[in-house]
């Protein structure tokens, strides 16, 4: 008996985890039919230009409920919503953030409770959900309580609540996954307080100086963009049954001390890369970093059969080969 | 220095809570003006009767934005919203549940944040925000990560996280508490599952037979309304420094068997009086009343100064010669 071939949706497919997960998608499944939106149409990766038949990249307003609605009366097997404003923009405009990061995927999951009752859903959530650790080697996990200092992490776990309240009444069936730290992340720097974890490797292999705001001993939890992209792609297989009494998942990571970053950069690019990372440590930055948890207990994830994340030198490693020349 | 009079909004002011917090509030400071809405126009208690000329009672629907408008363009000094579908209404009809409990509350957060920076907001929230205890015995508290097993308990838990984010950025100036199982409540039974704890008291003092539903050992975590509606009042006036990094409280209450229950009811009315209550076990209810959590750490609230309840003896008192005739 033949499986019907999917038709997968993702939204915000123009960003970095979105193209990965075009590629991981089309691995895992060679007959997977893909709908890529984003505000603006969205490139297709090249590591899938034989693909480009099963593939549509179409730009859309997801704010705007009619274009919404056009969208999702395609009617897809998998929705995965990776749209979205990131931390630091849904701090400067507190309107945008909601209106994306909330109202957007409120309207897209009352969609289809309405018109595709059970439809599965999978949503990128974060690990900024979780408040302050009070100290850095406390361990969280999806039991315990966030405490979101940021209005971006606040609204990922209010869409956690729905997703959980809708998924319960069999409305949707929908999976939340928390995403660690991801590195190394190609392209530019950014705003993000976080941007160095990746910036420290990047800008090193490339040849370019580039600066460490925090002391080398801080610890933080990140994870290769292969691993949660992975595990992004296994999570809709999961059998609903199987998550309890709640759809939230804190995807596997690893903790490491920037100074493993640096060493693992110094294994990959050797001694002349590791010393373009000027140290010169920014107090405002240190500070935020620090309250982030650093270690998560993943077990909730691996009972569910997701991947354990490579080591950081393979996570260096795979960077170089594929960005750099 | 003479303070300037508070004028206070109280939204759902027809419910039991409602009622008795317009009492309340008279009585910790009698200048004090009050506005009172419901769906209905709500009845000014016949307590304050002497009061009238600083009570206005208005029917308004707050679902309807332009007279939610209408009515917050009156700039009160601290609002009440204790307006909402109850547990039972919310579960049978979603799409009502989350208009009023969610969306009507987000409707007048973004009210006052653009019209009223800072406003002061207390929010009841509920017990119904935890998820299923594994143990009866399980202690739970602000930091226990909340799994709503009904829409009514999302609705609230999500309420709390937005209050925690406008908080924290000033945009709003909000207390979120928890309300304990209030007992006892006056007038009729009701479809909610922990009916049968305020209905053994009430019926039987008013000599009409009644069924218990569940085992007379299962613990509930109650609270009288005296206690709950002063800590409502006291709640108004805790700096909001002391909050620390999110708005929500656990009110205090007390952990009781219902043959603690039954024998104030005894202490109280006699013998005659509890043998009207007739053990009929309903294995639905009690599943569900034994899922839900019985004992609070409530710490939290006793640091920010907040009133220990009173005795079951007292509550079942109390009840008797306001409502026995």
């Amino acid at each position: 008996m033949s499986k019907k071939s999917e038709h997968i949706l993702i939204t915000g497919a123009g960003g970095f985890i979105g193209q990965a997960l075009v590629s991981a998608l089309l691995q895992s499944d060679s007959s997977t039919n893909i709908t890529m939106t984003d505000v603006s149409v969205p490139p297709i990766p090249s590591q899938v230009e034989n693909y480009k038949s099963q593939i549509t990249a179409t730009a859309i307003d997801l704010t705007n409920s009619e274009d919404a609605n056009k969208l999702l009366a395609g009617k897809f097997d998998v929705y995965y919503l990776l749209h979205g404003i990131m931390s630091s923009g849904s701090e400067a405009n507190l309107e945008l953030g909601y209106r994306v990061n909330l109202d957007s995927h409120r309207f897209i999951l009352d969609y289809l409770r309405e018109h595709q009752q059970g439809a599965k859903v999978v949503f990128p959530s974060s690990l900024a959900v979780f408040g302050p650790v009070s100290r850095q080697d406390e361990v969280v996990s999806e039991t315990t309580m966030p405490f979101p200092q940021s209005s971006y992490g606040t609204q990922k776990f209010m869409i956690e609540c729905l997703i959980n309240d809708y998924s319960r009444r069999g409305l949707v069936d929908g999976r939340s996954v928390r995403l660690p730290t991801v590195i190394v992340r190609p392209g530019k720097p950014t705003a993000a307080a976080s941007s160095f974890a990746s910036g420290i490797v990047r800008e090193s292999l490339a040849g370019v100086r580039n600066t460490l705001p925090v002391r080398s001993d801080l610890d933080m939890w990140v994870g290769s963009p292969d691993i949660v992209v992975q595990n992004l792609v296994l999570v809709k297989n999961i059998p609903k049954e199987r998550f309890g009494i709640h759809r939230t998942v804190c995807l596997p990571g690893q903790t490491v001390s920037v100074q493993q970053i640096l060493e693992a950069l110094e294994r990959v690019g050797g001694k002349e890369k590791r010393n373009l990372v000027i140290e010169e440590r920014d107090p405002v930055i240190e500070k935020i970093v620090e309250s982030w948890p650093s270690r998560l207990d993943t077990n909730r994830a691996f009972t569910l059969g997701m991947h354990k994340d490579i080591s950081l030198t393979e996570i260096v490693q795979n960077f170089a080969e594929r960005h750099v020349k």
